[in-house]
């Protein structure tokens, strides 16, 4: 199937995908009078002198902004603001089917951190949450530190929290169905800008596995001195030192992490991995290693970013109910504990996970109502 | 009726009244590959290598930003952008109820002029079109033209220039129905805010009347050492030398426009007036003049802001079919002559124009198409 030339032809026949809708109709001047001037004086009144019952007079309490520089879109990198617009009206889309959430695609025509963060504080009271998504490395660490220090509604880098999340979750059923604990587990992750960074953390934070990071110069350690500080961060979660290139950190890896390039894993270098081993080859649209060729060198379990093959690690699976249950309980702050628990709890609705079976289906009607249960104030 | 306590029920029991709706249904694998990842990656390549084209494939042929910053809304003042977002909502509603436009909400927590003109330049790439809307002078003038200047997209200050226009629409039916020419006539202007200002920039551009313009502190002449650069600028409109106050400037003045404060005209002071004087007395919600009270004085037409008496001047008038022409027909910019001949279309939808008919009705179907219709490119 050629999505890309049926995507072309879709999105110019609808020319885009989304619209504005309105909760009620403006069809007489009684209505005018209520929803516009003189009667919505009283409304802003009354919100600019009770800040906190905003959102329960307003679509603030269902609205999240999904924002990107377009530096970093999908695989295509640095295509810029007009070209991120058709990836985050996507994205919007996602999160009104999947969470019923009004979302709003900003693309920025800005790219320092200072720029950025500028541009989101400025406009952050129109919204009930902040999306970041597509933002390149290192740039959207900062960002997201800085909004989330400095704004009082919850901001998430999709790119690297919702991926984390997802991976979690496969990871833990992963771990079950080759009867392993990940805390004892050696993993090799390949890639180390935000999705990378943003898993190791949080496979750190659940389970303290020994990590060892890899980049397009080779293992990250302590002795290259080409580093950015937030892949320094990776050195601590390293158990025992290793140098050199992805063959000498794959060597008895249980698990294989890739959020990297295509093709980057051979079956021989499979091979070479612990008895039984896992991988997770997250590069889009083609994989680090397709599925047939990994389970023929001997993996236990081979899960993808792709909808064609079984085990789908997508984003989708988390942020329609992070946002949804960040909304509905006013939470403030993402945390890494909401993290954690949202990823078990996508790992808990497959019932009997097996090798072709660790993720639930991104159109399982429970994933979003399940996932914001457990999303509860901060 | 109590418009207040409605619109404070309604908007909570909808909570806020706009949304996002989506153009197609989201509901199969196929469909998320078309809309999403994988497909969209050839709509963004697209896209990003035509950028003229971008319209055809995303939202922003339909998509208007309504941004204020909160400083100067409605007749409440700076109650700050969280209070302003129910009348952005509103507006919202407005746009796409009478324009079938897509219209955004977006309140700014900046309040400078290069913070705003940064923020909003930031955020441009998302939207076919700007609404500035409820920011205070004199910074909204600056605030506009830099905007103007420096993004490819139209940007209207709707406090100024759609004021304008309607107004200029009324007086042309007003000065028929009158059997004046309104090149000849003298105006007294009270209130040389966003709104007075570009009423009488408009009123000079259209056909140069004599306008003597009021502020708080009595007549605007060139004697004073306090006005603002945008306040100087109305002094080439005057014809004769006029200094003192109120009275003194409406002394035999053909038309009084009032954007200022309530109850501020006396049925005295309209007597001092030419014979048949045309009253647009536009204070919200409480106009200048009561329109019986000024009829009874003599006035021949009386104008207000108000949809309960005659002749209601309202920029929902023009506003839709704006921004519905700027959209359909890539206009840049919103230009004197574009404001003039929608000026003209507005009024030349009351057939037969007499003292209470010379503006349409806003429920009128025939507006934004014919607004729309003459708004067409630079």
């Amino acid at each position: 199937m050629d999505y890309g030339k049926l995507a072309l032809e879709k999105h110019k026949q609808l020319r885009g995908k989304i619209a504005l809708a309105l909760k009620d109709t403006l069809d007489s001047r009684e209505k005018l009078s209520v929803y516009y001037t003189p009667g919505v004086g009283a409304v802003s009144s009354y919100v600019a002198e009770h800040p906190d019952e905003a959102r329960d007079y307003t679509w603030l309490n269902n609205v999240v902004a999904v924002v990107s520089d377009g530096s970093a879109v999908l695989g295509l990198g640095n295509i810029g603001p007009l070209g991120a617009l058709p990836v985050m009206e996507g994205k919007a889309m996602l999160f009104k089917h999947f969470a019923g959430i009004d979302a709003v695609p900003i693309v920025l025509d800005v790219h320092t951190a200072d720029e950025i963060v500028a541009a989101v504080k400025a406009l952050a009271p129109s919204f009930g949450g902040i999306n970041l998504e597509d933002i390149a490395a290192p740039i959207c660490f900062e960002v997201e530190e800085r909004l989330k220090a400095e704004l009082a509604i919850p901001v998430m880098h999709d790119d690297q929290h919702g991926t984390a999340i997802v991976t979690l979750a496969g990871l833990i059923n992963a771990c079950k169905v080759t009867g392993r604990r990940l805390t004892d587990c050696t993993i090799e992750l390949v890639g180390a800008g935000a999705a990378g960074i943003a898993i190791a953390k949080l496979l750190h934070v659940y389970a303290g596995p020994n990590i060892i990071a890899v980049d397009s110069k080779g293992v990250v350690h302590a002795g290259r001195s080409d580093l950015n500080e937030e892949k320094k961060k990776l050195l601590a979660f390293a158990k025992r030192h290793v140098s050199g290139n992805l063959a000498d950190a794959l060597r008895e890896a249980d698990i294989f992490i890739g959020v990297s390039k295509p093709g980057l894993l051979t079956a021989q270098l499979v091979k070479t991995m612990a008895k039984d081993p896992i991988i997770f080859a997250m590069a889009n649209p083609v994989p680090e290693i397709m599925p047939d060729e990994a389970r023929a060198a001997g993996a236990a379990v081979v899960a993808t970013g792709r909808s064609d093959f079984p085990n789908q690690v997508n984003n989708a699976l988390a942020f329609p109910g992070i946002f949804r249950g960040a909304l509905d309980h006013r939470v403030r702050a993402i945390t890494d504990a909401h993290k954690i628990v949202a990823a078990e709890a996508i790992a808990a609705l497959v019932d009997q996970p097996d090798a072709e079976h660790i993720m639930p289906s991104v159109l399982d009607d429970r994933l979003c109502p399940t996932v914001a249960a457990v999303i509860t104030k901060n």
